[in-house]
């Protein structure tokens, strides 16, 4: 087989970029290890930044966000027995969109469907090669066969675990990494959201979030120990320590039902650069991961797709090469602001600290110092909205 | 002896609130376990907050400040190489002015002088009394004899290691405390100032300072190991350090001369609660220490003798206590939030980690990210500059 852009993954980010190419001319294969209803049963993040929804618009895969996407303009910070709102659209003019992205994925595939978009599922033994030379690339099993296909470019969105980040080779790849002591216990349940908007409050208890993926389905978070397991956590357990960490009226109006997902997911900052080597560009997971204060992981893929859109149209229609050579520059000072920003709002909302101590007294100075400061305000709302690209 | 506020402690912080107090007509004794002459060597820091400098306006001391001191209208953070300024009056519509602690004292007890205000040095063994009753005293002994101040209120103006915190009982007092793994080493030499602003730099060797007290008196420090000690770094050593941390075009022209201080002050944060029990108010350094990356340590000491000015004067004009009952709870609500700003600083610029590490990265970050945004830089000058009282 032969193609232009060869994407490995097809979550998101590889999907999205496949079909904003296409509409433009350029030809795209998307790799992908899983089927597609594994794919469609991941359960992830649902806050869609303003450029992440422009560039779904883009690929003419705006119409459902739009109409079933709920546009939010602020969130609130619980604290100190008290609730305080963030007003994103005054402090940035944005706002964002909380539409989930197992949704996001979905319109995405029927959109490559409708194009006959080129995916190929449950292919194994991926392998990039000539990933230096003017004509990669990639060989791999599918249905028992061994298969190849020739391209001018590969795309690794392929996540962390993929292969495509482990195609660089070790003295050429740097790699960072912060380790957060504690994980977020998600709970799924087919209960109307306590609250329409986001509710991330900080608790001598620990962090919670209430937040949702529709108006019937509620996705709540507790901050755990890592040494617990999802399983060693009924339901009723789950709610009453959720409640406990929440201000009292927002408890008492907490609507509770059975979990439909439980899961708990460790926290930790990721970066690896850089972001191209040769013909291959990461983008994604494959590249950086956040925690996930803040939602910073899908759309920071979406910036790494915004730059390699615009990188690749540049080069197909110009021959102009400056957008693909400065990607990773470009793309790594993005992602590294979303750490900055995660790192932050983690920071501001978790319990590090036994106890009344110096760092834990610091933590609700943070909060108090936030709601008495419009700039502060202005600096927390231009990150949550999505610096521009 | 009697008096209406008997006030422990005769560095800045008791000079001024006794000035204040003395021009409307409340009576004052302060107790000071120095010579004047011992007051007048330390050197400290010489950056106020333009609310400091109204409080010496309002004391009637601003004369000379006014006429020597310099107006800073931003200051410059020298990272990765370049310089980037940080415009206070811009972004706050305000500036500081450099004038050392050393001419504030000596104004300030030049005006003590010119008033008959009641200093005494030398004092020692003082010891305070019935803090809890409606007449509480202090006794000392001065030249040998024992003798005993009757007194409406008392002020604990004396440092962290003085007498008035430690009244307190330690049931009721609550300490918070933050160690810094590193110091300053502090030089003092009679050269110009490398230049007219002063220079924090961020380097990979540590951090640097680059400060003045006048055009002909330069004050640099640069961040050093806790386990070094003054007398190891030679001058010459102190200089080529120096060098290494700043940008080269101002390493090219900063002139060297011999140092006529060097000490190392190590870095810490601290705060003692509550700040007031019965008759006693703590104020300064007796109730909170900063590290100095951002210079809050007088200018905190000085809000809270405008908390207590303006609560007295209330007390005694008016019969008004609101002030005085508030005092705590003010006077810790600002300190808090400088020990936040003096925190976010101190991390922004200092070396923490070692090599090319996640969080040495983050911090690189933190400056980008600041010099970008408008707001960021808009919260960074409100701080600098001092929050409102």
């Amino acid at each position: 087989m032969k193609t232009q852009v060869c994407i490995i993954g097809g979550g998101p980010s590889g999907l999205l970029l496949s079909q904003l190419l296409h509409r433009k001319g350029i030809e795209t294969i998307v790799l992908e290890r899983q089927t597609r209803a594994h794919v469609l049963g991941r359960i992830r993040a649902g806050v869609l930044e303003h450029g992440f929804a422009d560039l779904m618009r883009e690929a003419g895969c705006g119409q459902r966000m739009d109409a079933e996407g709920a546009v939010h303009d602020g969130f609130y910070i619980a604290h100190d027995g008290r609730m305080d709102r963030v007003d994103l659209h005054r402090f940035s003019g944005q706002s964002v969109l909380v539409y989930g992205q197992t949704e996001v994925t979905r319109d995405l595939y029927q959109a490559r469907d409708a194009m006959n978009g080129q995916i190929l599922h449950e292919v194994s033994e991926v392998v990039l090669h000539d990933l230096k030379a003017a004509t990669p690339h990639v060989t791999f099993v599918q249905d028992g066969e061994a298969r190849r296909i020739d391209c001018d470019f590969i795309v690794g969105a392929d996540g962390y675990h993929g292969v495509s980040r482990k195609s660089i080779p070790a003295d050429v790849l740097k790699e960072y990494e912060k380790v957060y002591p504690f994980g977020w216990l998600g709970v799924l349940s087919e209960t109307a959201p306590v609250c329409d908007e986001l509710i991330y409050a900080r608790h001598d208890r620990g962090f919670a979030l209430c937040s949702m993926r529709s108006q019937v389905l509620s996705r709540y978070y507790i901050q755990v120990p890592l040494s617990d397991s999802a399983e060693s956590w009924s339901d009723e357990a789950f709610w009453a320590e959720l409640k406990a960490r929440l201000p009292e009226d927002v408890a008492a109006r907490l609507e509770t039902g059975p979990s439909i997902e439980k899961s708990i997911a460790p926290l930790r900052g990721y970066v690896a650069e850089p972001m191209r080597y040769g013909a291959l560009f990461l983008a994604g997971d494959a590249a950086h991961i956040v925690p996930p204060t803040g939602a910073k992981g899908l759309n920071t893929a979406a910036s790494d797709v915004h730059y390699l859109y615009h990188g690749l149209l540049a080069h197909y229609a110009e021959g102009d090469e400056s957008g693909l050579d400065s990607y990773s520059e470009k793309a790594l000072a993005r992602a590294w602001k979303a750490q900055r920003f995660s790192w932050w709002m983690t920071s501001l909302l978790h319990r590090f600290h036994d106890g009344d101590s110096y760092d834990s007294r610091l933590q609700q100075i943070d909060l108090a110092y936030l709601f008495s400061s419009e700039a502060a305000q202005v600096s927390l709302a231009e990150n949550y909205v999505g610096l521009p690209y």
